[in-house]
């Protein structure tokens, strides 16, 4: 295949200005590898809703279902914060999209870049070398549980969400982890709460079954407090991390923090036929207009669509490579700028690593 | 009130170790300030188990009931990992231990002592004057909802866990954590995932309306996933933190490891008649029976006791002065050894926090 399909969603905030330098970064690779890129805008998030009354439009959702890969920039901010919750933001447009791509598996990679390891609140000799993958299922327990508000006798209210999984839910995203383990150092640490719930003693019986299938790959289990703990007392004990929707969204944001450059960090949803790509970071309104924006982490999304959608593994080392590149020279945008570096601004740093391509 | 009876559960592992200890300074305190404390010892945890069957008998609950405080050592071990879930120590003791008490709130601080700044992973400038109180919800949500577990027509299972508050829950901890900041510097923020769970969004309303009756405090909605990155990227910004049973589960262990000494951090859980203080580490069989175990939670934990439970600021005041007063002495279990400082075993460290009080 030679041509690629990608809708292209930049959403609300810094969104408008990070999305096109990662746009710029794939036409740069289209270029040098005589690929065919064809990049499809479409509204979604605040903008959508400010444009058509809905944060998810329907033709946004079939441009995606369409298209090869989505590559999304970020979504929300407090000009929505008021609207009835399924007309916000993030959850009207973020988690139909998940379901309705059936995207899975949540990967966010959480990895030390060249120069910036200052820019973290841990030590050094604690953060130096860590290199961890967190895989974190997306599409199933409490986030999309029943949801029910009742009256209590008292005058009160009783308000119940139900956090559900099916072994088959566990089995697919489980599966994915052990195959990146397998890439990478060969260790699983699946996390859950087996002392206390039954949707994670499923998770864990599910996990032990599994292992079997990869006796190559260390298997550990961890409970999410102790997991929460680790993660800042000896980072570099993990390679790969396994867990649940919610255990995942408390402990990929925490990782993040290892590396101190959140503006960094790429992520990739999985499982469907078609992935989607943003950056971890969220629309930061507060800088929003000023091209003051970090690119990197959505360039690195890119870099993940390449190798998770397209197969493309060069192209996608190609465009990691040209980021480090740009970092070892010293260019910096103001949320990582430090004495002794050259300042950027969003537009030029993605020409920078368009160049290096 | 002169004669306070104190229910003494030292339970497994260390806890045999640690919890005399504590007893000891209490000795202290009441031969200095004239009180009568009546110690009764029961068995508890895989010690109960290997006893009589049961990790909570009916006697150790009676005897709880019975009494003004408990003061607990540590729970669980491998030898009882696996046991069928409610006989396992930890779930079968102190889950309904702290139901059966109507321990709704959980409070544990998160503060430096003296010296011991570069245990912690992170920087010192982060760090340095941190002092958080974490309340956490403690007879609700996930952990004492239904649990199911059903066949799937695929061949496979699916496990269920329901999570539900009523407002008078939620309202009796927010309540108390508002009037533990009204003590402390005067700002409560409230962790929730209202953008994703209606109990979440019943939290958020509920505290909202409480707010009104604290102006003198100001309140700070977060959301888990920020929280748990704004406790590593700056957490200094924390006064009182009050949140659900499992976000407060994660969270208060992360933040444990912002001081790098979890040896070092009491627990307190009250709500009913009697409250229960405990250190917020575990059983480490590892190292149990070698007399290398810090017994300064535990101490702690007793100062708490005296503070929230017998309401003897004073007394509570002198412990944690002596343990401050023999960390500034340069004394240290092994967990906390560093060159230069003078190496005490378990015992000695209770006797030299006893000698100042
Ligand atoms: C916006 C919110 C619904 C979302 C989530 O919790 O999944 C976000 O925190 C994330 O991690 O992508
Ligand atoms: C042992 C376990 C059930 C317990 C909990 O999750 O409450 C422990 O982690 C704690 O925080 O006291």
């Amino acid at each position: 295949q030679e041509m690629y399909r990608i809708a292209v969603l930049p959403g609300d905030g810094i969104g408008v200005e990070i999305v096109p330098e990662a746009v710029k970064a794939l036409k740069a690779i289209a270029e040098k590898f005589g690929h065919e890129f064809v990049f499809t805008e479409a509204l979604v998030g605040g903008a959508a809703y400010d444009a058509v009354g809905h944060p998810l439009p329907d033709e946004t959702l079939e441009l995606c279902q369409n298209s090869d890969a989505v590559l999304l920039g970020a979504i929300g901010g407090p000009k929505w914060d008021d609207l009835p919750v399924h007309l916000r933001p993030e959850v009207g447009a973020l988690l139909p999209l998940r379901k309705e791509l059936g995207l899975f598996a949540n990967l966010r990679p959480c990895m030390l870049f060249p120069g910036l390891i200052h820019a973290s609140t841990l030590k050094e000799e604690v953060i130096e070398g860590v290199d961890i993958l967190v895989v974190r299922e997306l599409t199933g327990g409490l986030y999309f549980g029943e949801k029910t508000r009742e009256k209590t006798a008292d005058g009160g209210q009783k308000a119940t969400d139900v956090l559900s999984y099916s072994t088959y839910e566990i089995e697919r995203v489980v599966r994915f982890a052990y195959e990146a383990a397998r890439k990478r150092r060969k260790k699983l640490c699946s996390v859950d709460k087996a002392n206390v719930l039954e949707s994670s003693r499923l998770w864990r019986e599910t996990v032990t079954e599994l292992a079997k299938e990869y006796p190559d790959v260390e298997t550990v289990h961890m409970y999410v407090d102790n997991c929460a703990m680790q993660l800042i007392r000896n980072p570099k004990q993990f390679d790969v991390i396994v867990t649940e929707n919610m255990f995942g969204d408390i402990l990929t944001d925490e990782a993040s923090m290892l590396t101190g450059s959140i503006g960094m960090l790429p992520s990739a949803s999985i499982g469907g036929e078609v992935g989607l790509y943003e950056p971890a970071h969220g629309s930061a309104p507060d800088i929003a207009g000023q091209k003051k924006a970090n690119p990197l982490a959505t360039i690195l999304s890119a870099a993940m669509m390449l190798r998770y959608s397209f197969h493309l593994e060069e192209e996608a080392r190609t465009i990691e490579n040209a980021v480090r590149q740009v970092l070892i020279e010293g260019y910096r945008t103001p949320d990582l700028m430090e004495p002794g570096k050259i300042l950027v601004n969003t537009v030029e740093m993605g020409d920078k690593v368009a160049e290096k391509i």
